[in-house]
Protein backbone atom coordinates (compact mmCIF):
# COMPACT_ATOMS: atom_id res chain seq x y z
CA UNK A 1 0.00 0.00 0.00
CA UNK A 2 1.10 3.44 -0.78
CA UNK A 3 1.54 5.51 1.66
CA UNK A 4 3.62 8.40 0.93
CA UNK A 5 3.59 10.56 -2.69
CA UNK A 6 6.99 12.00 -3.53
CA UNK A 7 7.10 15.14 -6.07
CA UNK A 8 9.65 16.57 -8.39
CA UNK A 9 9.66 20.27 -8.26
CA UNK A 10 9.93 21.97 -11.97
CA UNK A 11 8.07 21.05 -14.72
CA UNK A 12 5.77 19.13 -12.39
CA UNK A 13 4.33 21.63 -9.59
CA UNK A 14 4.58 24.55 -11.71
CA UNK A 15 6.07 25.54 -15.45
CA UNK A 16 9.46 26.08 -15.14
CA UNK A 17 9.62 25.84 -19.24
CA UNK A 18 7.59 28.52 -19.91
CA UNK A 19 8.89 30.25 -17.35
CA UNK A 20 12.38 30.05 -18.23
CA UNK A 21 10.98 30.25 -21.84
CA UNK A 22 9.10 33.85 -21.54
CA UNK A 23 11.54 35.35 -19.23
CA UNK A 24 14.59 35.01 -21.56
CA UNK A 25 12.46 36.49 -24.65
CA UNK A 26 11.64 39.73 -22.06
CA UNK A 27 15.47 39.66 -20.99
CA UNK A 28 16.46 39.69 -24.55
CA UNK A 29 13.64 42.41 -25.48
CA UNK A 30 14.33 45.29 -23.07
CA UNK A 31 18.34 44.76 -23.53
CA UNK A 32 17.14 45.74 -26.85
CA UNK A 33 15.15 48.93 -26.02
CA UNK A 34 17.98 49.77 -23.50
CA UNK A 35 20.58 49.75 -26.64
CA UNK A 36 21.62 46.23 -27.47
CA UNK A 37 22.18 46.86 -31.21
CA UNK A 38 21.08 42.64 -32.35
CA UNK A 39 17.91 41.02 -33.27
CA UNK A 40 16.14 39.12 -30.60
CA UNK A 41 16.50 35.92 -31.91
CA UNK A 42 20.79 36.86 -32.05
CA UNK A 43 20.74 37.86 -28.36
CA UNK A 44 18.45 34.84 -27.21
CA UNK A 45 20.97 32.48 -29.02
CA UNK A 46 24.01 34.36 -27.23
CA UNK A 47 21.97 34.37 -23.83
CA UNK A 48 21.18 30.36 -24.27
CA UNK A 49 24.38 29.41 -25.26
CA UNK A 50 25.81 31.81 -22.01
CA UNK A 51 23.69 29.82 -19.77
CA UNK A 52 23.86 25.90 -21.02
CA UNK A 53 27.63 26.22 -20.69
CA UNK A 54 27.99 28.40 -17.44
CA UNK A 55 25.02 26.87 -15.92
CA UNK A 56 22.02 28.60 -14.10
CA UNK A 57 23.07 29.94 -11.44
CA UNK A 58 26.33 31.77 -13.06
CA UNK A 59 26.27 35.50 -11.53
CA UNK A 60 27.61 37.08 -14.98
CA UNK A 61 25.37 35.91 -18.43
CA UNK A 62 24.47 39.00 -19.24
CA UNK A 63 27.97 41.13 -19.14
CA UNK A 64 29.50 37.09 -20.21
CA UNK A 65 26.61 37.63 -23.55
CA UNK A 66 27.45 41.25 -24.43
CA UNK A 67 31.19 39.84 -24.22
CA UNK A 68 30.42 37.37 -27.02
CA UNK A 69 28.36 39.69 -29.04
CA UNK A 70 31.21 41.79 -29.49
CA UNK A 71 29.13 44.77 -28.05
CA UNK A 72 30.42 47.13 -26.00
CA UNK A 73 29.92 46.63 -21.95
CA UNK A 74 26.57 48.60 -21.06
CA UNK A 75 25.27 48.33 -16.96
CA UNK A 76 22.29 49.93 -18.85
CA UNK A 77 21.11 47.39 -20.84
CA UNK A 78 23.03 44.67 -18.14
CA UNK A 79 19.93 45.77 -16.10
CA UNK A 80 17.63 46.15 -18.29
CA UNK A 81 18.10 42.36 -19.30
CA UNK A 82 18.13 41.26 -15.50
CA UNK A 83 15.04 43.54 -14.39
CA UNK A 84 13.17 42.02 -17.24
CA UNK A 85 13.93 38.75 -16.41
CA UNK A 86 13.46 38.57 -12.77
CA UNK A 87 10.04 39.99 -13.70
CA UNK A 88 8.81 37.82 -15.85
CA UNK A 89 10.18 35.18 -13.55
CA UNK A 90 8.78 36.45 -10.51
CA UNK A 91 5.25 36.89 -12.44
CA UNK A 92 5.14 32.94 -13.71
CA UNK A 93 6.44 31.68 -10.45
CA UNK A 94 3.01 29.70 -10.13
CA UNK A 95 1.51 26.66 -9.15
CA UNK A 96 0.01 24.34 -11.82
CA UNK A 97 -3.66 24.74 -11.47
CA UNK A 98 -4.14 21.61 -10.18
CA UNK A 99 -0.98 21.70 -7.81
CA UNK A 100 -2.66 22.37 -5.06
CA UNK A 101 -6.42 21.14 -4.92
CA UNK A 102 -4.34 17.73 -5.49
CA UNK A 103 -1.81 18.33 -2.81
CA UNK A 104 -4.65 19.02 -0.22
CA UNK A 105 -6.94 16.60 -1.56
CA UNK A 106 -3.57 13.69 -0.82
CA UNK A 107 -3.05 15.25 2.50
CA UNK A 108 -6.40 15.09 3.22
CA UNK A 109 -6.82 11.13 2.20
CA UNK A 110 -3.68 11.16 4.49
CA UNK A 111 -1.14 10.50 2.15
CA UNK A 112 2.45 11.60 3.41
CA UNK A 113 3.59 14.62 0.75
CA UNK A 114 7.55 15.40 -0.16
CA UNK A 115 9.02 17.28 -2.63
CA UNK A 116 12.73 15.83 -3.78
CA UNK A 117 14.37 18.62 -6.07
CA UNK A 118 17.78 19.23 -7.59
CA UNK A 119 19.22 22.58 -6.72
CA UNK A 120 20.85 25.22 -4.68
CA UNK A 121 19.09 24.64 -0.86
CA UNK A 122 17.93 28.32 -0.52
CA UNK A 123 17.69 29.03 -4.09
CA UNK A 124 15.04 25.83 -4.30
CA UNK A 125 13.68 27.17 -0.59
CA UNK A 126 12.94 30.35 -2.48
CA UNK A 127 10.85 28.81 -5.20
CA UNK A 128 8.50 27.12 -2.64
CA UNK A 129 7.83 29.88 -0.92
CA UNK A 130 7.05 32.02 -3.75
CA UNK A 131 4.61 28.94 -5.22
CA UNK A 132 2.76 28.88 -2.04
CA UNK A 133 3.97 25.60 -1.14
CA UNK A 134 6.72 26.07 1.39
CA UNK A 135 3.99 24.49 4.21
CA UNK A 136 2.23 21.95 2.43
CA UNK A 137 4.58 19.61 2.19
CA UNK A 138 6.25 16.88 5.18
CA UNK A 139 8.97 16.97 4.00
CA UNK A 140 11.67 18.95 1.54
CA UNK A 141 14.53 17.22 0.44
CA UNK A 142 17.10 19.60 -1.58
CA UNK A 143 19.78 17.27 -3.58
CA UNK A 144 22.62 18.46 -4.99
CA UNK A 145 24.81 20.19 -2.14
CA UNK A 146 24.58 18.25 1.10
CA UNK A 147 22.45 14.97 -0.77
CA UNK A 148 23.56 13.20 -4.05
CA UNK A 149 21.58 14.28 -6.76
CA UNK A 150 18.68 12.84 -8.71
CA UNK A 151 18.67 9.86 -10.20
CA UNK A 152 21.03 8.69 -7.27
CA UNK A 153 18.26 7.12 -4.64
CA UNK A 154 19.84 8.97 -1.81
CA UNK A 155 17.61 11.96 -1.46
CA UNK A 156 14.32 9.74 -2.28
CA UNK A 157 15.31 7.40 0.43
CA UNK A 158 16.25 10.16 2.83
CA UNK A 159 12.31 11.45 2.02
CA UNK A 160 11.16 7.88 2.81
CA UNK A 161 13.14 8.11 6.22
CA UNK A 162 11.64 11.24 7.34
CA UNK A 163 8.07 9.64 6.84
CA UNK A 164 9.26 7.03 8.37
CA UNK A 165 8.29 4.62 5.72
CA UNK A 166 9.99 1.56 3.60
CA UNK A 167 10.61 2.61 -0.19
CA UNK A 168 7.41 0.19 -1.59
CA UNK A 169 5.22 2.34 0.58
CA UNK A 170 6.24 5.48 -1.28
CA UNK A 171 5.54 6.60 -5.04
CA UNK A 172 7.71 9.39 -6.79
CA UNK A 173 6.26 11.39 -9.58
CA UNK A 174 8.14 13.78 -11.90
CA UNK A 175 8.36 14.51 -15.62
CA UNK A 176 12.13 12.79 -16.17
CA UNK A 177 12.56 9.47 -16.83
CA UNK A 178 16.37 10.01 -16.13
CA UNK A 179 16.27 12.06 -13.19
CA UNK A 180 12.68 10.86 -11.67
CA UNK A 181 12.33 7.90 -12.53
CA UNK A 182 15.57 6.34 -12.66
CA UNK A 183 15.94 7.48 -9.26
CA UNK A 184 12.57 6.21 -8.31
CA UNK A 185 13.28 2.72 -9.10
CA UNK A 186 16.86 2.51 -7.83
CA UNK A 187 15.36 3.67 -4.46
CA UNK A 188 12.63 0.71 -5.21
CA UNK A 189 10.14 3.22 -5.11
CA UNK A 190 7.04 2.70 -7.65
CA UNK A 191 7.31 5.80 -10.14
CA UNK A 192 4.73 7.89 -11.98
CA UNK A 193 5.76 9.79 -15.44
CA UNK A 194 3.81 13.11 -15.45
CA UNK A 195 3.16 13.90 -19.07
CA UNK A 196 1.29 17.36 -19.22
CA UNK A 197 1.22 17.28 -22.83
CA UNK A 198 2.47 21.00 -23.19
CA UNK A 199 6.29 20.42 -23.80
CA UNK A 200 7.38 17.78 -26.17
CA UNK A 201 6.95 14.40 -23.45
CA UNK A 202 10.30 13.31 -22.44
CA UNK A 203 11.08 9.87 -23.41
CA UNK A 204 13.15 6.87 -21.20
CA UNK A 205 16.05 5.82 -23.11
CA UNK A 206 16.77 2.58 -21.57
CA UNK A 207 14.47 0.18 -19.11
CA UNK A 208 15.58 1.69 -16.35
CA UNK A 209 13.77 4.90 -17.14
CA UNK A 210 10.35 3.45 -18.13
CA UNK A 211 7.85 4.16 -15.59
CA UNK A 212 5.48 2.19 -13.72
CA UNK A 213 2.22 4.45 -14.75
CA UNK A 214 2.01 7.51 -16.86
CA UNK A 215 -0.82 10.47 -16.28
CA UNK A 216 -1.52 13.65 -18.10
CA UNK A 217 -2.40 15.83 -15.28
CA UNK A 218 -1.78 15.90 -11.24
CA UNK A 219 -5.72 15.28 -10.65
CA UNK A 220 -5.56 11.48 -12.40
CA UNK A 221 -3.12 10.45 -8.86
CA UNK A 222 -5.58 10.07 -7.06
CA UNK A 223 -7.57 7.20 -9.04
CA UNK A 224 -3.75 5.72 -9.72
CA UNK A 225 -3.18 5.81 -6.17
CA UNK A 226 -6.60 4.02 -4.99
CA UNK A 227 -5.96 1.59 -7.44
CA UNK A 228 -2.89 0.20 -6.74
CA UNK A 229 -4.21 0.33 -3.49
CA UNK B 1 23.13 80.90 -15.25
CA UNK B 2 22.32 77.54 -13.77
CA UNK B 3 21.59 74.86 -17.22
CA UNK B 4 22.43 71.41 -15.53
CA UNK B 5 20.36 69.82 -12.20
CA UNK B 6 22.70 66.74 -10.86
CA UNK B 7 20.75 64.89 -8.52
CA UNK B 8 21.27 62.18 -6.00
CA UNK B 9 19.90 58.76 -6.06
CA UNK B 10 18.89 57.45 -2.76
CA UNK B 11 16.72 59.21 -0.16
CA UNK B 12 16.23 62.32 -2.65
CA UNK B 13 14.70 60.87 -5.50
CA UNK B 14 12.85 57.69 -3.53
CA UNK B 15 12.56 56.68 0.12
CA UNK B 16 15.78 54.09 0.59
CA UNK B 17 15.44 54.70 3.82
CA UNK B 18 11.59 53.69 4.52
CA UNK B 19 12.28 50.89 1.94
CA UNK B 20 14.85 49.02 3.83
CA UNK B 21 13.98 49.62 7.13
CA UNK B 22 10.28 47.65 6.10
CA UNK B 23 11.93 45.13 4.40
CA UNK B 24 14.43 44.53 7.26
CA UNK B 25 11.44 44.38 9.47
CA UNK B 26 9.37 42.15 7.26
CA UNK B 27 12.34 39.76 6.48
CA UNK B 28 12.80 39.10 10.35
CA UNK B 29 8.89 38.64 10.74
CA UNK B 30 9.08 35.84 7.45
CA UNK B 31 12.08 34.22 9.20
CA UNK B 32 10.34 34.16 13.11
CA UNK B 33 7.10 32.20 11.18
CA UNK B 34 9.58 29.60 9.23
CA UNK B 35 11.03 28.83 12.68
CA UNK B 36 13.49 31.48 13.88
CA UNK B 37 13.43 31.31 17.25
CA UNK B 38 13.99 34.64 17.93
CA UNK B 39 12.12 37.91 19.10
CA UNK B 40 11.95 40.58 15.98
CA UNK B 41 14.08 42.77 17.80
CA UNK B 42 16.76 40.77 18.43
CA UNK B 43 16.71 39.18 14.99
CA UNK B 44 16.64 42.84 13.91
CA UNK B 45 19.88 44.01 15.48
CA UNK B 46 21.67 40.89 14.59
CA UNK B 47 21.11 41.51 10.92
CA UNK B 48 21.52 44.98 10.91
CA UNK B 49 25.00 44.26 12.51
CA UNK B 50 26.00 42.20 9.50
CA UNK B 51 24.69 44.12 7.39
CA UNK B 52 26.83 47.24 8.98
CA UNK B 53 29.78 45.09 9.24
CA UNK B 54 29.55 43.42 5.61
CA UNK B 55 28.13 46.10 3.80
CA UNK B 56 24.92 46.46 1.83
CA UNK B 57 26.09 44.13 -1.44
CA UNK B 58 27.61 41.19 0.44
CA UNK B 59 25.59 37.70 -0.52
CA UNK B 60 25.36 36.04 2.97
CA UNK B 61 23.54 37.98 5.24
CA UNK B 62 20.96 35.44 6.13
CA UNK B 63 23.53 32.72 6.68
CA UNK B 64 25.91 34.68 8.82
CA UNK B 65 23.06 36.37 11.04
CA UNK B 66 21.84 32.67 11.99
CA UNK B 67 25.25 31.68 12.66
CA UNK B 68 25.64 34.57 14.90
CA UNK B 69 22.54 34.16 16.63
CA UNK B 70 23.48 30.36 17.81
CA UNK B 71 20.75 29.13 15.08
CA UNK B 72 21.06 26.16 13.06
CA UNK B 73 21.95 26.75 9.83
CA UNK B 74 18.46 26.76 7.94
CA UNK B 75 17.91 27.10 4.08
CA UNK B 76 13.85 27.30 4.97
CA UNK B 77 14.81 30.13 6.98
CA UNK B 78 17.41 32.12 5.33
CA UNK B 79 14.99 31.54 2.31
CA UNK B 80 11.74 33.04 4.05
CA UNK B 81 13.75 36.16 4.73
CA UNK B 82 15.19 37.01 1.59
CA UNK B 83 11.69 36.32 0.06
CA UNK B 84 10.06 38.75 2.10
CA UNK B 85 13.30 41.32 2.23
CA UNK B 86 12.83 41.59 -1.90
CA UNK B 87 9.34 41.44 -2.35
CA UNK B 88 9.18 44.18 0.10
CA UNK B 89 12.16 46.20 -1.26
CA UNK B 90 10.40 45.78 -4.84
CA UNK B 91 6.96 47.12 -3.75
CA UNK B 92 8.66 50.20 -1.97
CA UNK B 93 11.01 50.98 -5.01
CA UNK B 94 8.90 54.04 -6.18
CA UNK B 95 9.57 57.37 -6.45
CA UNK B 96 8.61 60.22 -4.29
CA UNK B 97 5.44 61.55 -5.77
CA UNK B 98 6.88 65.14 -6.56
CA UNK B 99 9.84 63.22 -8.11
CA UNK B 100 8.31 62.39 -11.58
CA UNK B 101 6.21 65.72 -12.05
CA UNK B 102 9.63 68.13 -11.10
CA UNK B 103 11.83 66.07 -13.45
CA UNK B 104 9.49 66.69 -16.61
CA UNK B 105 8.80 70.31 -15.56
CA UNK B 106 12.33 70.85 -15.52
CA UNK B 107 13.55 68.97 -18.66
CA UNK B 108 10.13 71.26 -20.49
CA UNK B 109 12.02 74.17 -19.42
CA UNK B 110 15.12 73.19 -20.85
CA UNK B 111 17.26 72.29 -18.31
CA UNK B 112 19.90 69.32 -18.47
CA UNK B 113 19.34 66.88 -16.06
CA UNK B 114 21.31 64.13 -14.10
CA UNK B 115 21.69 61.40 -11.48
CA UNK B 116 24.93 60.78 -9.38
CA UNK B 117 24.80 58.16 -7.18
CA UNK B 118 27.59 55.96 -5.76
CA UNK B 119 27.36 52.03 -6.06
CA UNK B 120 27.36 48.73 -8.05
CA UNK B 121 26.94 49.96 -11.71
CA UNK B 122 24.12 47.32 -12.41
CA UNK B 123 22.64 47.63 -9.03
CA UNK B 124 22.10 51.46 -9.85
CA UNK B 125 20.83 50.80 -13.30
CA UNK B 126 18.01 48.20 -11.99
CA UNK B 127 16.56 50.86 -9.51
CA UNK B 128 16.68 53.32 -11.95
CA UNK B 129 14.84 50.55 -14.14
CA UNK B 130 12.55 49.69 -11.47
CA UNK B 131 11.65 53.53 -10.59
CA UNK B 132 10.63 53.57 -14.08
CA UNK B 133 13.08 56.79 -13.98
CA UNK B 134 16.26 55.37 -16.47
CA UNK B 135 14.80 57.45 -19.45
CA UNK B 136 14.43 60.39 -17.93
CA UNK B 137 17.93 62.02 -17.46
CA UNK B 138 20.22 63.24 -20.20
CA UNK B 139 23.45 61.80 -18.07
CA UNK B 140 23.71 59.15 -15.21
CA UNK B 141 26.79 58.85 -13.73
CA UNK B 142 27.62 55.97 -11.17
CA UNK B 143 30.37 56.65 -9.00
CA UNK B 144 32.20 53.79 -7.02
CA UNK B 145 33.47 51.31 -9.72
CA UNK B 146 34.85 53.25 -12.78
CA UNK B 147 34.85 56.85 -10.83
CA UNK B 148 35.67 58.19 -7.29
CA UNK B 149 32.80 57.92 -5.38
CA UNK B 150 31.60 61.07 -3.68
CA UNK B 151 32.41 63.67 -1.91
CA UNK B 152 35.18 63.08 -4.90
CA UNK B 153 34.62 66.02 -7.02
CA UNK B 154 34.89 63.49 -9.90
CA UNK B 155 31.02 62.12 -10.79
CA UNK B 156 29.65 65.70 -10.63
CA UNK B 157 32.13 67.17 -12.88
CA UNK B 158 31.85 63.61 -15.16
CA UNK B 159 28.21 64.74 -15.49
CA UNK B 160 28.76 68.30 -16.39
CA UNK B 161 31.42 67.44 -19.13
CA UNK B 162 28.38 65.38 -20.75
CA UNK B 163 26.49 67.79 -20.42
CA UNK B 164 29.27 70.36 -22.24
CA UNK B 165 28.61 72.54 -19.30
CA UNK B 166 30.75 74.69 -16.95
CA UNK B 167 30.72 73.45 -13.23
CA UNK B 168 29.58 77.14 -12.36
CA UNK B 169 26.39 76.17 -14.66
CA UNK B 170 25.45 73.04 -12.65
CA UNK B 171 23.71 72.79 -9.31
CA UNK B 172 23.67 69.65 -7.04
CA UNK B 173 20.34 68.34 -5.16
CA UNK B 174 20.49 65.95 -2.59
CA UNK B 175 19.96 64.77 0.97
CA UNK B 176 23.98 64.45 2.70
CA UNK B 177 26.04 67.52 3.39
CA UNK B 178 28.97 64.71 3.79
CA UNK B 179 27.98 63.23 -0.11
CA UNK B 180 26.40 65.55 -2.41
CA UNK B 181 26.85 69.09 -0.80
CA UNK B 182 30.70 68.76 -0.06
CA UNK B 183 31.43 66.84 -3.89
CA UNK B 184 29.82 70.11 -5.07
CA UNK B 185 31.19 72.47 -3.76
CA UNK B 186 34.82 70.66 -4.29
CA UNK B 187 33.24 70.77 -7.93
CA UNK B 188 32.66 74.18 -8.12
CA UNK B 189 29.05 73.86 -8.53
CA UNK B 190 25.84 75.51 -5.78
CA UNK B 191 24.35 72.73 -3.97
CA UNK B 192 21.21 72.35 -2.75
CA UNK B 193 19.79 70.30 0.40
CA UNK B 194 16.58 68.89 0.32
CA UNK B 195 15.44 68.07 3.82
CA UNK B 196 12.03 66.22 3.45
CA UNK B 197 11.09 66.07 7.09
CA UNK B 198 10.24 62.18 7.28
CA UNK B 199 14.09 61.33 8.21
CA UNK B 200 15.83 63.24 10.70
CA UNK B 201 17.73 65.94 8.87
CA UNK B 202 21.49 65.18 8.17
CA UNK B 203 23.14 67.65 9.24
CA UNK B 204 26.79 69.64 7.65
CA UNK B 205 29.60 68.59 10.01
CA UNK B 206 31.41 71.89 8.63
CA UNK B 207 31.51 74.35 6.31
CA UNK B 208 32.69 72.50 3.16
CA UNK B 209 29.24 70.45 3.59
CA UNK B 210 27.36 73.30 4.05
CA UNK B 211 24.82 73.91 1.39
CA UNK B 212 23.75 77.08 -0.65
CA UNK B 213 20.18 76.67 -0.33
CA UNK B 214 18.10 74.01 1.69
CA UNK B 215 14.31 73.19 0.46
CA UNK B 216 11.59 70.83 2.17
CA UNK B 217 10.47 69.09 -1.38
CA UNK B 218 11.39 68.89 -4.92
CA UNK B 219 8.82 71.22 -6.19
CA UNK B 220 10.44 73.89 -4.27
CA UNK B 221 13.83 73.77 -6.75
CA UNK B 222 11.65 75.33 -9.90
CA UNK B 223 11.17 78.57 -7.95
CA UNK B 224 14.71 78.72 -6.83
CA UNK B 225 16.15 78.09 -10.38
CA UNK B 226 14.31 81.09 -11.49
CA UNK B 227 14.98 82.65 -8.56
CA UNK B 228 19.12 82.32 -8.80
CA UNK B 229 18.42 83.15 -12.91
Amino acid sequence: VIKGVIFDLDDTLYDTTLQVSLARRNAVKAMIAAGLDATEDEAEEALGKVVSEKGSNYQCHYDEMLSRMGAVPNPKVVAAGIVAYHETKRMHLTPYPDTMPTLLSLRDNGYRLAVVTDGLNVKQWEKLIRLGLSDLFHTVVIAGQDIQPKPSPQPFIAAANQFNLRPEECIVVGDRPDKDIAGAKRAGMASVQLVRGEHAPRKPSGKDEEPDYIIGSLPELKALLKSIR
